[in-house]
């Protein structure tokens, strides 16, 4: 099987060769502290050998089989994350599914549903309201266990399910996914009996899509999890060393010659709406990585061509601070053919016993002519098919480049201390025991 | 009932009073262009006085009746059309359903679908494969009736339906809202005999979701479109005059100082995932407005608790470039109330009893918190309920603001000639009758 391709001729001349050279040194230094464990953050490279180690591992089999034993046992699973618990699971699960899925299921494995990621009353209520009369499940995924969101959804749900079932048989329906030996969801685990996993210490939430985190809803939902980890052992290797033929360092040298040249925003740009959570997933790895200190590129993300009438005219004509890396699948899995008719008002004749994909090929050729003649960088990244393989490559390509491009913007890519502040103050205003000084400080502001 | 409230005070000292006021008389001067018809794109200047006129008119009750015989005769209506043809109809039905609607139906009206709106290979395919064998009917909406994405799946998708329920019977089961007298669609329609909808001349895409371009699939999908036209009627009253009270006028002024001061990129953020499309509405609204002469904010979304785990790290500790306008919802309309838990191992019993919208809330006020004081300018908008009448308050007010806002920034905010470079590339790849010149030009270049 093929290998991703990046191309960067439509980008790289915004910049020049000699720019882009100029971050060699420094994207071969982050290569090496990934691969040896040095640098900032190095307790967080756990996931830089990951999918070797997966698949070595027996924990493919162990998770495909409690995958196997929930689809076995119930029709819908509640997938309880936020943030890296949630949004790689939800972008491979929504990339390999029907589009109408939702309407009507055509996988064979349970239905994947999400909570835990929002504080929506109206949300978690319909939910409940949803599953009153299902046969459900829950994984619970959180480190400490105690992540608000995730920790009142899972209340409720885990309230909801005992009493639908009662409290014996929940525990054989509830799967945990968390720390190895503490916090609130690894004691309330061993106490209630629990199937559980471990999220690797040395593995962040962004870069846990590989670890169970991902791995089991993905299983639950049907989906072939030992092609994505081979797909992302793939590029483990072709990424390893440092040179020309390393598609993560091109990436991440020519984003910051890019940002440093006045490319403020970044657009993920995908041909397939099933892509839209995987541009989600995406603005977690690098806006998470590299937002801080008062540096980092903005990444945004569109679909198109739907979003080439609302984005559009800005792409084209707007400030011209954005540079675009364009996801394109080159094969579809199905097939339409445009008809002929006999009228031809729409004049679309021309097109007839043409697939709509080429269509949709000339669209993005067209685009990337239009953009770069617009003052637009366009970088391109193709794969093959959109299925479990190519993305597996897509997730370590994109990861190994983050902390690559990190190490380049001269941050550490692997913390994310500005995520506590909302926190902080969040417990503060809600009398959390233990912030009595916050909640005095912050009342007196509001 | 209320009006929407907007809340500037975390934004304003940002730039100060004083810069804030010296954007005045432009939009005093802008606010008067609109009422009176004058300024650039004068032309399409429909949507001011739009609510007024749709209330008068005999409209809503033909929309209605029209919604009402399309629910009687199927179960699905696919809603064909892109940009402003699709946006505002699924912001509003997304605003205003159930979360988990596609795997429940909850409401009263028939299913809407979109297509026309990508050219996913797959996606129409998979819905293609999804109606056959479903009562399925057909709202096509295309001013000209020869845009490529609309056109090509109105193909696809007529020819489906005369084969599943013959020709006859197809005509009454499809409706075309179209240019009141040229064009491909207005042709096929009197031909055919299909009922129709006029979109006015003067009312551009993304203005037009209180035309029958946006009515229509929100009457069927059995949402109140007499009180959405009533919430924006009350805002056009509301923002007609220019003055301290005008909420359409302060915002204009504000983004423009704040944009002028650095301040890039606009976050639109809501606080309830079902508003999530009401930000892509948005994003076309200022996006196709505003970018434009090198010019313009970069629109962007986030759907928060959940993305404060994925962009919340950048938005609190990144490059300074960035602000935010937050959409808070009052009430929610279901209730989720935290449970007691005996062990309490989570530690949430501090919040037992609580509604989890109150931890929403102090979510949001807390995130306020931290965003200004991370050098993060936020303004808010509150509405009462998400209910279809402040759906209409917020669509107008954004309209009204982004009419002005473009007026200050010096742009013509009703065109858009850059959405045209990509379509005539991909014509010209796709050797498209007429442009034989452009079709040999761009193969020179590839």
């Amino acid at each position: 099987m093929k290998s991703i391709e990046l191309n960067i001729s439509d980008a790289i001349g915004f910049v020049g060769e000699e720019k882009f050279k100029g971050y060699e040194a420094e994207a071969v230094k982050g290569i090496s502290n990934l691969n040896n464990g040095e640098g900032a953050g190095n307790d967080f490279h756990g996931w830089v050998k990951l999918p070797e180690e997966v698949e070595k591992s027996g924990i493919i089999d162990e998770i495909q089989a409690t995958a196997d034993k929930l689809n076995s046992l119930v029709d819908y699973v509640v997938c309880v994350g936020i943030g890296g618990s949630y949004l790689g699971a939800k972008a491979v699960i929504e990339g390999l599914s029907n589009s109408f899925e939702a309407y009507r299921k055509t996988s064979k494995g349970a239905t994947v549903l999400f909570a835990g990621q929002n504080l929506s009353e109206d949300y978690i209520a319909e939910l409940q309201e949803f599953l009153k009369d299902k046969k459900f499940g829950i994984i619970v995924i959180s480190k400490s266990g105690t992540t608000t969101e995730p920790a009142v959804a899972f209340r409720l749900l885990k309230d909801q399910l005992e009493a639908q079932v009662g409290k014996e048989a929940a525990k054989d329906i509830i799967v945990a996914v968390t720390d190895a030996k503490k916090g609130a969801l690894r004691t309330l685990a061993t106490q209630e009996g629990y199937k559980t996993f471990v999220i690797p210490d040395n593995v962040g939430g962004r870069f846990s899509v590989l670890t169970p985190v991902g791995l089991l809803p993905i299983a639950v939902a049907g989906k072939d999890i030992r092609s994505l980890v081979a797909g992302a052992a793939k590029m483990q290797e072709e990424t390893h060393h440092a040179g020309g033929s390393n598609a993560s360092e091109t990436y991440a040298m020519l984003r910051n010659a890019l940002y440093n040249d006045g490319k403020v925003i970044e657009v993920l740009v995908n041909y397939n709406p099933k892509l839209h959570f995987f541009g989600e997933w995406w603005k977690q790895l690098y806006g998470e990585s590299e937002g801080k200190d008062g540096k980092g590129i903005f990444p945004a993300s569109v679909d198109l061509t739907t979003d080439l009438h609302s984005m559009g005219q800005l792409l084209q004509q707007g400030k011209r601070n954005i540079f675009e890396t364009v996801i394109s699948v080159n094969q579809p899995d199905r097939q339409a053919v445009i008809p002929s008719d006999a009228l031809n008002l729409d004049g679309l004749n021309f097109l007839a016993g043409q697939h709509v994909d080429h269509i949709n090929k000339m669209a993005e050729l067209g685009t990337k002519i239009a953009h770069v003649e617009g003052g637009v960088p366009v970088i391109r990244i193709e794969i093959d098919r959109l299925n479990e393989y190519y993305l597996g490559q897509l997730i370590y390509f994109f990861e190994k480049a983050c902390g690559i491009s990190g190490y380049i913007l001269g941050v550490n890519p692997f913390n994310q201390p500005g995520v506590e502040a909302y926190k902080k103050n969040m417990f503060a205003l809600l009398n959390k025991p233990g912030y009595e000084k916050e909640s005095e400080a912050i009342k007196a502001k509001i």
